[in-house]
């Protein structure tokens, strides 16, 4: 099954290449950036200033192909793609929850951006509720 | 700029009719299901059961068409779409949190599904960390 998607807008974030990321477990965030919408899309963003944080869903637009095993920054060895944020999935999609500083028409400023400049946007949604951490298990087994 | 998707697998959910889901501010997701991946991409679960909460992306396949402006059931009038979970959204994909029980070779049994059974899933992520309830506001912001 198939089905084809398109950008609704694009990320501007301070970096230009992957390195200049920060990555792996307790990695800080804090780089501001725009998330900025196409004109045609920007009537979709009525009222989101009522939350502070949202999800953005974006597309690893700079990675080929894909691989079922990663091999993390901060992992002594491979695991499985669907438990590690590799970007060389089946579907290059990435997931990033944002702080929203302001709205600017149909630019958004955001805290906490971790994409590329230029990174293709595919949805964003309001986060409403946060496991809390005490309930959080992460890590693969071995490693914790 | 186009994307192409393609389903890694699909939803096993009690929900099969839109109706059945519950719906809105405060709803409670308890319902148990299974993520059933396609064998060609089971191995890309090695070590998921490191995670309590994983993220699945997936597609509102039943979804036609999109609206800019969307009137959620709790909602006194229309929100721009992405202050919403509607499914007409420009890119019908759909976020949900769930909590890992266990896996069974290329399933996993998960609970929290807001999914319609035969979901397709395009994405899963580990649940790494999440925003302190303190820290969240949500809501448009006449109706707090």
């Amino acid at each position: 099954m198939e089905f084809r998607m398109q950008a609704i807008g694009h990320v501007e974030s301070p970096y230009t290449s992957e390195e200049q990321i920060p990555k792996g477990r307790g990695a800080k965030h804090e780089a501001e950036g725009f998330l900025v919408l196409a004109p045609e899309f920007a009537e979709g963003l009525l009222d989101i200033e009522g939350f502070s944080h949202l999800f953005v869903i974006w597309v690893f637009h700079r990675s080929q192909g894909f691989s079922l095993l990663a091999h993390p920054p901060t992992a002594s060895r491979p695991h499985g793609v669907f438990a590690t944020r590799s970007p060389r999935r089946p579907n290059p999609i990435g997931l990033t929850v944002v702080k929203l500083l302001g709205r600017e028409g149909n630019r958004l400023r955001v805290k906490g951006v971790d994409m590329l400049d230029g990174t293709p946007i595919l949805d964003i949604k309001p986060y409403l509720s946060s496991v809390p951490e005490v309930d959080l298990r992460r890590g693969w087994l071995d490693e914790e």
